[in-house]
């Protein structure tokens, strides 16, 4: 019986080819709105987040505007006023009706900055009706607990304002994007052995730097979410920086970067370091080069670095599905969580 | 035989006092850069980062002015150029030797913006000379690796400078913080059995709001380098947004919060709800009403909630100096760390 999680995890190319379909008509909507702002802010919690530190990595290293992940606790707990005259606030949420994202939008617009809304729930969700422009994504409903079609497709909204932003990039390899999902769900690599490396393990440390963070991020919520393992996702900088110690043959890593650009070498270098010590790295993504130093590897896509995190969460999905049966988890349901949460 | 982890933790009031009488009277100093800009955004790594996470909470709570944590590898990885002006750049390290946040602080300031180095490594460090304003903290030379009074001293500079930003506070409350740490070192409250609880667990959850989500991190850093325990830091909402699922007779939650302030009641309730699972929670500080709802607690310091970071750290640190011991570690240097790392 094929779980619900995997359907949903093969829907993403179609997911992915509607919402560029209808967002991708709407740059210059983005492109006026960035002119009459200096800088972003996001505002995400859990999933939506990961994707906002994509939407961050991508903004500050190719449009030159600062990006800042915004605390909500700092509207909805604190109620501080906060100058954010030139921000533009970009709030994602999936369901469009997370109230502590929904309150630190209507906080950021009284603060002083124009506003976007990137969500799954649809023009007449309160986060769209909130902002100054909403950008809807298309993934059509997600009925599996843990997010993944929701995901990549808020990852192409992001990879959409970036263009109205005026990113150094070409556009058009937004285009490549679901056909080289549609390609990694087919051949997804040694997913076998990675599943049975990680079975039975209390933890394991996912790593990932620059634009592929993000990527690590999420990995490590849904291995966490899905599979209750001790999932820490760390930038390959802070895992160095301490707690590189917790690295060991009970606790493998799982190591993440694009095909290209100037985070894979340091990746392989990691990769080498932790199996250099005894412990298991799987690779995901990162060429031959981060397979040929892994333990075992999973596929990244062929896409460029920039919109490379829109494939390389694959694999993750993959693999978490996989491993929540093995372990006898559901992974369409796991213990503790509903789909839409409120935080406060 | 003490070793030089604990003797540290007790040289942390003096070093509080020597800190705080060095820059309290720079305070003018700090805000003429203030006045020259309008935004923070925080350079640091490890330790430091943490740090950071509470100067970033502070400067927006109670300055009114939008605060960001850097992403080091835009400098350092992608050299990508981004517009800073308006920016009060502020770097943290320890030795003020760490390349890359010596490097990301001198980006910081070819992109537009101005600086302040927090240091334990004197005026004559790499990062206090590339400063236009130096704000060394007297610590005294850290021989331990993990570190203790070097951080508590950086929060004690980045209260320094958020009086300097104009803080919505009253500054004679940091003059309380050398003793109100004193207090709790010499009674940290049911320390043995919070080591004893934790002791054979792979992992921690460990959770904090707003400004106490700076200790949580930290707490979780020092678990996770002298104890090789798979320590989770996590913000209160979103340990609620999903991983609340790892949390359970074999994971532990460690609960912060100050005495008082709007983040008290959440985390009590959080408490309530990880007990009602039949997982342990153990109290830090958050007085008579965390304790109440706590498998077992630590003292946290007698003090207003924006200085409490100050002493909300120092439970962790003991749990951290006395768990390693109970686990034959020695804390004073444990596996795969050296004092000063460099990550490129």
């Amino acid at each position: 019986m094929t779980t619900l999680m995997r359907r949903e995890i093969g829907e993403q190319p179609a997911a992915l080819r509607a919402t560029l379909d209808s967002l991708l008509p709407r740059i210059a909507e983005v492109a006026a709105l960035a002119r009459e702002t200096r800088q972003l802010l996001f505002i995400a919690r859990g999933t939506s987040d990961n994707a906002a530190v994509y939407g961050r990595y991508l903004t500050e290293a190719r449009t030159g505007r600062l990006a800042t992940l915004a605390a909500p606790s700092i509207a909805t707990t604190y109620k501080s006023k906060v100058d954010l005259e030139g921000v533009l606030a970009v709030a994602l949420s999936q369901s469009g009706r997370t109230e502590e994202i929904v309150e630190t939008q209507a906080w950021a617009r009284a603060c002083g900055a124009k506003t976007v809304a990137i969500t799954n729930g649809g023009p007449s969700s309160p986060l769209a009706q909130g902002a100054d422009l909403a950008l809807c994504t298309e993934a059509g409903e997600e009925k599996a607990v843990p997010a993944t079609k929701t995901y990549t497709t808020q990852l192409a909204a992001l990879a959409v304002l970036a263009l109205g932003l005026g990113a150094d990039v070409n556009p058009s390899d937004l285009d490549r994007v679901p056909d080289a999902v549609e390609k990694l769900i087919e051949d997804p690599g040694d997913l076998e052995a990675v599943v049975e490396g990680l079975a039975g393990k209390p933890g394991v440390v996912v790593s990932g730097r620059g634009l592929a963070f993000s990527t690590a991020l999420e990995t490590a919520l849904k291995l966490k979410e899905a599979c209750y393992l001790h999932a820490m996702g760390l930038s390959y900088a802070d895992l160095l920086h301490g707690p590189i110690a917790v690295v060991d043959e009970d606790t493998p890593a799982i190591l993440i970067a694009a095909g290209e650009g100037p985070t894979l070498p340091g990746t392989i270098a990691l990769a080498e370091r932790v199996t250099g010590a005894g412990a298991a790295a799987y690779g995901v993504g990162g060429g031959t080069g981060l397979a040929t130093a892994a333990t075992a590897a999973l596929n990244g896509p062929d896409l460029p670095e920039w919109v490379s995190p829109l494939g390389l969460i694959v694999p993750g999905q993959l693999l978490t599905e996989a491993l929540a049966r093995r372990l006898g988890i559901d992974p369409d349901a796991p213990r503790g969580l509903n789909k839409v949460t409120q935080t406060d």
